[in-house]
């Protein structure tokens, strides 16, 4: 009898793989002692970077936090987390007023539409009784030139020690990825719209 | 005077590079005309792929619709999000009894909550008053052979033909990928857990 075939032994290698697996992990999370707020950065073209944005939301309102947010660019959509987040007076919501850039195609209302937008993510990034600021799709807008990235690096390195902020939106610029603690690039593997599925509830919309 | 020190042209020019990317874009709408149920798959190894399986639950939320979690593997957490949805009429939430498997450290019984676990969501796949189904660190039970891929792939390809299912966890087998819809790996950049600060409550936890 081989010892693979010994269930007795497998058991044992499975156990002894997962107390070592355990020892591991356990030392990790000893070596990682600090409480701070950190910056959180998801780009690249993959599905996924708002939503995440919106599910780190919901787990703050589950600690009981106030939370604020800022939609760039998402402005004309009517989402279904707009519509969630909306019903909670812990969340501050704000959404730009004009929606994706090539639907207006008048660059001097897109700009100020943008310059209020982050007028009031620069409020939020001041405020200490905000414990979870998402400024989605700000990467757009600073694509675009609509918001400025000193104002961001600024507002972001000054920002109240536990404060948590999350930017979304592919194309992040190098110098926001440096100042960054956790960046996640999402790459497409494949996507449902290519294969002729529209944008659905409760997934995208 | 150069064409882009005018900044007449340099509006026109705008306007024009909006018209086009608005007439792409209008056309890919176009082409997408289907409805129906779509399984997507986050997987990879950066920060991302739970909480954006949360964000499109608050998006379903948002639109009314009837949801269903079910938690493989993070059971032993006391996590924001699963806090924040139990709180709702319309989520079934689930959460598999065990935790981390390197915590048990016991084959048999890591299994058997699994296919606890796993019963729960073949319920939910069955039943279309559920408009979406997130099966939370599937991946992982399926990589240790918790839950069969097999009975997975048929759940899913059985499912009601409007329901959305997301699977998260790193290490999708193939065969999963296959027959997804929309796949996004999430790849670190980088985590702040490296530079030695700890899950923070409303990010990770």
């Amino acid at each position: 009898m081989s010892a693979d075939s010994n269930p007795k032994n497998a058991d044992q290698r499975y156990k002894d793989r997962m107390v070592r697996k355990k020892a591991v992990v356990d030392q990790s999370i000893a070596r990682a002692d600090q409480d701070r707020g950190v910056l959180l950065v998801l780009t690249g073209n993959g599905k996924g970077k708002s939503s995440s944005a919106f599910g780190m939301l919901a787990r703050a309102l589950g600690h009981g936090m106030q939370v604020g947010v800022v939609q760039f660019i998402k402005g004309s959509y009517s989402t279904g987390e707009e519509a969630f987040f909306r019903r909670f007076p812990e969340v501050r919501y704000h959404v730009m007023g004009e929606g994706f850039t090539w639907e207006t195609q008048d660059k001097e209302r897109d700009r100020a539409a943008a310059q209020a937008a982050w007028d009031v993510a620069s409020e939020l990034l001041s405020d200490e009784s905000v414990s979870l600021v998402v400024l989605d799709e700000l990467n757009i807008a600073l694509k675009y030139n609509y918001v400025e990235l000193e104002q961001v690096l600024e507002a972001v390195a000054k920002r109240p020690a536990m404060q948590h902020v999350v930017i979304t939106g592919r194309g992040a610029p190098q110098a926001l990825i440096d100042v960054a603690d956790t960046v996640t690039e999402m790459q497409v593997v494949k996507h449902a719209f290519k294969a002729g599925v529209r944008a659905q509830k409760g997934v995208e919309l």
